[in-house]
């Protein structure tokens, strides 16, 4: 099938990191077949009979707190992580160097001690209203999609994680939302939820790879639904917990009782330094932890450890240690090593959502794209984690599309239940 | 759901080896509550609701080569491996020396050097004539009917790796069996066929939990469906083979491409013993290696090994190293150990596949159980090796029966290709 | 060589705890050949040679702080962590049963809430003064001494962790520790303070198994080398610490830097549901952190995390993760997992140490057994900690025996040295 | 100490390997302080005190079968493993490149058909007669001492594995091997037989890395001893065999029974693809399994594997799984994953050896360099394994020459208190 010819921008909050960076690497590498396709879900079949946007159509922009250069974010992640080809990065420097004018230095409000000390001097000013910071954040995206000429332009946040934002009513409806940015109340909010209220507000699709699930809060689900968004969150699953959901049907499929799920993970990134400091490293284990109970039915006995191994760097390892129980109540054990790359894990990821967001508003679609849970931890409206269903509820949506279906609501809901594709 | 009080045999070929022993063990300390019905899925919902013999419906006997008792088999394993508590086990001792009188000496003809070698003096001698050793076979299993007035008696396989059969086409057609059979062609057949055509004739459920493909030769599929008589097979799918095919999607959800997938299993029980010897190992790593390819669709590098470790008894361990590319074609590896004891794992799983077998034929079905593909590495008629698959296809086929519905081999058809229960 | 038949009293100080069980009943077993005498370095050459008491001339007796019988606590490790063999725990029944005699209630006397908890009332009630507690005390010793006519007792004590004190000078001198009792301080001491201060003002050789250190305050430790005991401590090595402890020299032999070194610890059993709480942790994990930077010889990034994981009961399941850099900067690395059981590890050193201390006494020696260091995760007195020049500082000692030497303390004093003993 | 300033040629047998190329590269980067010293023993205390050939000292040539330049095996090491950076590469390019002059085209006589396949055409082709062959390697060491104006060589053989030798008398006497060599009797030689050859009679230190024995066949050895030259080999000890020499003594120190140690490698680059072919295979399996059981004192169950893994490279991963015995016979296990770089861990153990043979050579030393045996899987003339005895070897032979006196056999006898080697 003919794709469409239509250039769209990625928007990327955290745009100097390691993530975004490696998004704007891989693509830029991957459509001059410098490297392969591997880790796009969306160049395999069927996808690929889809209209999505061509990797060449993609236009990269963002927000980061960091002042730098693209090509110095680059070159770093191949001095500290070997994850990129010197004589291939070279390849591509000028086009890396050309991506540099539509980064903009964003806001770090709120988002604790360990951020700001990262950020650079303007993102950590005091902003003068909350408003007036989403006028900027407005400006920002108004004049990237102007200035290329983009049909459309996906939010992605793929921002360092914040501290938890304690639960507050406000956040609940549009109303409340809009009461505190009124009043300016400070104190309820963090960076976040001003990206995300930005985003919603333009009618601008909206990716949550973060656990700071303000950014989809229930009052900007609403605004971004009326505005003909999609979105969809929270905190991307790229490692341990993805392996976790793949495994944990199968011990279901025998009726083995899993006693015991530990995990540990040893990480050393920019990511790792932020989630040492334990206010941050809250929100994370919280998005890990549901997962398992849910899969299997029943409460058992669960750890998630996250710890900061500077030498690591981003290759992230897991150990994790299942112990269960079988016939005649002996007990065995499963214990598995990843040792991945998170960034090379998530970037991938992150691209097949920005062009499955594009088609999806190209369509007419808004609102949440459950369809998407599988690249999540902690999926919004969603509570099935068993990798296998969320996978084939994806498949189900692109079927739909290539025999000219309409997606309806309807079908979203028999998700929690046994639904699977045929 | 009011279950049918029908008395079920269970004929184990290999009656003393540890599988055969833990199921009996396990079936009646499970049924007096001593231990949980954990491992047996036909224990969960919704297979509770299907009219399957209850546990206390089961009445155990069978062949062996070996000659000693169950009682004896079962505190040897006690001894070994651990896997039964003393004082339960002589809480069933009475039980257990009862069914001594349905063990009967089977036959180790032309199973290897090795199988020779374990079994006793009238297991080794020379049979008379093949057609003489399968009515020996028939007057055992009529008679353990008749004994105990037995509704149904399914035959499970549960015997030592024979080494390989040479392909022939003799096996091919009932009618080419017959004529080896007639002609007494004693070097085209093992004792697998020979079980398999006696129950075959019988018009018996027969389950292939072993590797030894000669059990469901296609002529002996061919007679078995003519007498009324459900089967499946082969080789039980219980531990490391298992995980690859729970795990092996993961990947393909992800697009990230296996480069490389090496397993090495090491065991120490009877059967490593067995496959110690290379001639058997052979049949064993057949039906371990076709999995991987068929659930990525595409050829990667794989290697299985299987070594013989003595202190290991009954507790297997695997070693699997999984190498695969991502994104920028970088290099990760995920590498898992698995510690299950083999007899522990496999015991309750055919359990349940004779309980659903008893169920099929009581329905009027006959043929390939295709909806057992699950529990097998090998399944035959059944080229889908995706857990998932494997497993929402058995659920398919209980919800047609609790719907009061009738399961045609029209669904049989689609299970290869993308379909899963709604 | 003949050994002297000299009755040798081990009294037990966590008589009901698995470590002080595992002993008791794996003596007894061992020397009716029930069981081999693996574990045991002093059943092995040189040490069969060295005129230690044999197993046969061992008397155990002890205090608990909860009431239960001996064969009840083995019967338990039996029913939970499976390392009895039940046959062979009923042939020395009626032996256990008649050390029940011995053992006295001890006391929990400021061990913080969750070893309180755990205890009987009457070890919970408070003390009437501190001197009275000691009193009672030495009274169960010399009553058991008597009682047996024993030749020596030797004390060692295997209780819970207790939360770490509060560093204190009184603790540093006799006479600060005889004004502590004599004022009443409760504040400042807690039960193993007692026990040791007991058994130095007795002059009963000491094994301090465990992480709390008062029990050899330095106060204490002249008082037991004036009253001629030898003693040792603290914290037994029996894990991870010890494949540390013999792993770690490797590095340093290669000129392989090690950059992280993380290592988590996962059990089940009472150990670790005192470490749980995070007072009692806190004392653990410091013995075990230090081992690494001394014998590497440069600070480096280390983690040790302590889990309890209830269905593990005693087999303790470690996973250390070593990242390590060679030539080039290369960075390379080693995991490794560890499965053992703690009490199974613990109990054969415990009974060794035990011989040699009363050896030691028999000898004419007081006070530190340096060369027991291989034995502690902290020796007191001696900073190496790599394995092999602990161990071989052992066999100093014992050559020196053997050859009818004197041992000095000048040799101790070469230990700390890049040398191993000639 | 002030080291001599003589020029020391390093004659690299596989010059274009990965190995001798790491070597080199890591040499100029070290000496250039683009690169840490790491790995090298060398370089730390006592050794820095030894008068040994500076780093930059070293002067590199050397012999293959295949037609390359050093850079461009380099560059292919970077693409393919990854251990080198490539800026630092370029930074050196120069260098390695007037390197290419001093390799010469080397023999492939008689090393199976995998090398050959590997070989360039000059290499393959039949050489005139055995001693014509000794004579253009003769000839080619001495054209580089001449050019260089060096006053040492030392040759070190770190070519691909050959399939093992048949035993032979006749390489068991100096006048065996020349009477074979007059002979030209073809069968009974491989290349590195003509190598260690060439080395001894020209009096040239050697060093052989490889598990080709051959290089030095007892014939040699005398060859070499008389003509005052130092060698050492078999088989350099780089991971999983380096970690079990250091791990295996713990077993013992604590008297666990080691039933079982299974050893699973696998590896993919050009050694790893020799060692595909089960006869090339055969002789490194051979020097890799003798090592436990000297340590331990018992025969145990033992099993090395080696796989060829193409997606690996040269990132050798190893399995081990250790099954051992404590107290009451209760059995637990050990398991480790190594993930370490063979050239990386090579190279600098290689380099070490060269500046100790070179520093023994000076000091008029001769004969088996026992000294060296930490660094070999089947040190010749030493049959103790336990890495820790091996390494204080070592550092006993420093310590005599820091203090100014005389490595004599004598001393080596000395050391037999802590049983090191004679």
């Amino acid at each position: 099938m003919k794709r469409a010819r239509k250039k769209c921008g990625v928007w990327l909050i955290g745009a100097h990191g390691g993530l975004a960076t490696t998004m704007t690497v891989g693509t830029l590498m991957a459509r001059r077949d410098l490297v392969s396709k591997a880790g796009l879900l969306t160049e395999t079949e069927p996808f690929r009979q889809l209209a999505l946007p061509a990797l060449s159509d993609l236009v990269f922009g963002g927000h980061d707190v960091r002042q730098t250069t693209v090509y110095q974010s680059a070159y770093d992640i191949y001095k500290d992580t070997g994850t990129f080809d010197l004589e291939k990065l070279q390849a591509i420097r000028e086009e890396l160097e050309e991506i540099d004018q539509d980064i903009r230095i964003g806001t770090a409000f709120n988002c604790g001690a360990t951020i700001r000390r990262l950020a650079a001097a303007k993102a950590r000013k005091r902003p003068g209203t909350l408003r007036a910071v989403i006028a900027d954040i407005q400006g920002d995206l108004l004049a990237f999609k102007d200035r290329h000429k983009l049909d459309q332009v996906v939010v992605v946040n793929v921002a360092s994680t914040e501290p938890p934002l304690p639960p507050s009513p406000a956040l609940e409806t549009a109303k409340g939302i809009r009461a505190v940015l009124d009043a300016d109340g400070r104190k309820a909010l963090r960076a976040s939820v001003l990206y995300g209220y930005a985003a919603a507000d333009l009618g601008f699709p909206f990716i949550n790879f973060t656990p700071n699930v303000g950014s989809l809060a229930p009052g900007i689900q609403v605004i971004a639904r009326k505005n003909g968004a999609p979105f969809m969150g929270n905190d991307g699953k790229t490692g341990e917990t993805l392996v976790k959901s793949a495994l944990a049907p199968m011990f279901k499929y025998r009726n083995l009782k899993v006693l015991t799920w530990q995990g540990y993970n040893i990480l050393g990134d920019r990511d790792g330094q932020v989630l040492a400091n334990p206010e941050n490293k809250r929100a994370k284990i919280r998005t890990k932890d549901g997962v398992l109970s849910q899969i299997l039915g029943y409460p058992l006995h669960t750890h998630v450890g996250i710890d900061y191994v500077p030498s690591l760097n981003d290759l992230k390892t897991a150990w994790d240690f299942i112990h269960f129980e079988g016939f005649l109540d002996f007990k065995m054990s499963l214990q598995f090593t990843w040792q991945g790359c998170d960034a090379i894990l998530a970037a991938p990821i992150v691209l097949d959502m920005v062009r499955l967001a594009a088609f999806a508003q190209g369509k007419g679609e808004s609102g949440l794209m459950t369809w998407l849970s599988c690249f999540f931890k902690s999926p919004v409206g969603v509570d099935q984690h068993d990798l296998h269903f969320q996978f084939h509820h994806l498949m189900d949506y692109v079927r739909v599309h290539l025999e000219g279906g309409e997606w309806k609501s309807g079908l979203v809901a028999r998700t929690g239940q046994v639904r699977l594709p045929r």
